[in-house]
């Protein structure tokens, strides 16, 4: 097994993304849609103006009627946001009208009150020679009932539900939530807030996960801390509820102390696809089947965990759901030379730095070993080096993988 | 009035989150505190690692046993993760060893098992000369008890807690939410789901700001639409129960339908500091006092709602939870050249172009009325155009305002 090749992360990714469903549909009311993933167009069910609107308060009237300055008009009506004029103007007539209200049969020009003066009650007269069809947003300037306004496989932002709101779209169509398993293996683990004794760690790969899953538009479902004992993940499963994927960290590695390789080829219906990635950290990853569950095995140091967690499920989660459309690599320019890569794709840990010109750029924390949680949390985003990548000297543009949002 | 000079952006900014009080610090479990801002700095309370430990599979051995090639052990014990080994190596003794365990006294170096040969039951040689302290994390590598770890103001990421929570901190000290009211005013409106009749619209804005107070970090408090009526706004503030701020959309220009200055005016206690902001969209912008309750009075046009909860709701969410951290504005490089400016603070919805070498560019929507809100959901960040700016080529790095988060 050691000399086996390692797999590309890729291709890895790929297999994970192949092998979990696309979540079904479930209907969401709109104003409860943020983070959640479109599984239809929401197309716009009325239009947006739904008539022609005044921009401004004034007066409406037809440009027909004249528009130079110390034209006069009849005033025979009053139009407000919510309280339409239902009659109609003829030349030389005008309706006072208020900012958002629909513009009356015969109107297609607003004088703004700036520009008018009173001369008797009901009799108005321009300062200022106006333009035809000013100040009137037309119907449909937003939108039109049938527009296509956000696409299939959009994670809906608070503008999006605002959007499909305002075009009268009650429900809209989403992904289920996927229900993500976690647990995490290992005799030295014990859950935060409790105080470590010697030889004890805390378990603060749960937690990480636990955000990450809820964060990406997934319901996690924490199953705590499974012992370094055989059979510990058969039970540990056989015990959880049905779920899209059961994720693991600890006890992925070959040690006499990791059975969460052989739980899986134990179980009835275990299989492993692969196990061991080319990249770093977090080479001995695992995804399989135990039982009728997907499982995804992460190792246990909180760096290697948090990486892979970024790298296979944060994106596994984004393909159960549907989305296509939201970026994880992005580039940047390195602030300090890279040494030339070896057979394994690295992810450095690095800050962005603004240089004096305003520009951005990026430098890898000096030390990078996975153990350090620290530098994990303070890093703005992750430099990507792939498998036998060349030396890179300062100035060369790298791709990078950013922190998701609140991650 | 409407000849006052207009208010500048940073300085109606500037006077609201001097207004608005820090909020109170309370305890919140570490586990629960993604999204929210410290009130203290986060202090490692252990050490991590707790000790020497191993960063590999292998045998722990002392240096000074000499590590050539073929040099032989004696194997005495055996440490795992939470399984330390409590006594302690000599000359020639070494002790089985997996990853994460704690080296036991007179221990130094880690012999990886893919480089030992097993002689014997208890005997075992190296095939491969290492080096002294190899594979070992040294005690603290990532932190010591007493570092501070993370800084007070800092809005939380899953990152952060899960740090927090590695470090030993069970509770920690963030900002209490601050409590928003929202309402939203105007004959026109009905709430998101019900249909509108000639004439009405859907209250878009409601839902929008619900969305940006809650991914701020704070708490809304939805008091629904009032109409367009003398006292209406007293009335409601009255019913209200505490509240640190209540955001109102609509009514808040100078028309005969507009209620909210005049309520303002007519309440015990009510004050206005300003009202008119030189930028565009959004120019009716009210900052006062209704009673004992702030008061930030938006347009009701749903993209002037939008753009001025984003230049003045954010920020003052931020002021109020100390958060001198989160970055607000951006530069990007112009796509398309922009016309002078006028004496208005310009925010133009705009989108982002990747270029064919790579480089990110920055070109306004073609149309930018403030009843488009389409363009509004659509658009990757806000150019901001200060009052007077020159003409700009394309070229010119200009300042943005990116969208927060989910927003």
């Amino acid at each position: 097994m050691l000399n086996k090749p390692l797999m590309p992360v890729a291709e890895a990714l790929a297999q994970i993304c192949e092998m979990l469903p696309l979540l079904p549909a479930e209907q969401c009311d709109v104003t409860e849609g943020l983070g959640r993933h479109l599984a239809q167009d929401v197309v716009a069910e009325i239009t947006h103006p739904a008539a022609h609107i005044s921009a401004m308060d004034g007066y409406a009237v037809a440009a027909s009627s004249g528009l130079n300055s110390g034209t006069i008009y009849n005033v025979i009506g009053e139009a407000a946001a919510g309280n339409p004029f239902s009659g109609r103007i003829g030349q030389g007539e005008a309706i006072r009208i208020f900012t958002g209200a629909y513009l009356c049969a015969g109107a297609d020009t607003i004088l703004i009150q700036e520009e008018i003066e009173t001369l008797s009650a009901g009799h108005i007269t321009i300062t200022k020679t106006a333009q035809a069809g000013q100040f009137v947003r037309p119907e449909g300037l937003d939108f039109t009932a049938g527009n296509c306004l956000l696409p299939a496989g959009k994670c809906l932002t608070a503008r999006d539900i605002t959007l499909a709101a305002l075009a009268g779209c009650k429900t809209i169509q989403v992904r289920r939530r996927p229900q993500i398993g976690i647990l995490s293996s290992g005799d030295e683990l014990v859950s935060p807030g409790e105080r470590p004794q010697i030889g004890q760690l805390i378990n603060s790969n749960s937690l990480f996960l636990h955000q990450l899953v809820t964060l990406s538009g997934g319901t996690a479902v924490d199953f705590g801390i499974i012992r370094d004992k055989k059979g510990a993940l058969i039970k540990a499963v056989e015990a959880a509820g049905p779920l899209d994927l059961l994720v693991t960290t600890g006890g992925a590695s070959v040690g006499d102390h990791d059975h969460i390789v052989s739980d899986i080829m134990a179980a009835d219906g275990g299989q492993i696809a692969f196990w061991k990635i080319a990249m770093r950290p977090g080479k001995p990853l695992i995804f399989g089947k135990i039982g009728n569950t997907a499982l995804l095995g992460l190792p246990g140091n909180p760096v290697s965990a948090g990486v892979c967690g970024l790298v296979f499920l944060y994106p596994a989660l984004q393909s159960m759901l549907g989305d296509q459309l939201t970026p994880r690599h992005a580039n940047a320019v390195l602030a300090t030379p890279l040494p030339a890569n070896d057979r394994r794709q690295d992810y450095l840990r690095a800050y962005f730095v603004t240089q004096d010109d305003g520009s951005i750029v990026v430098t890898p924390a000096p030390q990078q070993d996975s153990s350090m949680l620290r530098t994990f949390a303070k890093a703005d985003c992750l430099i990507v080096r792939p498998p036998y990548a060349p030396e890179a000297s300062d100035g060369t543009i790298v791709p990078i993988l950013p922190f998701p949002p609140g991650i």
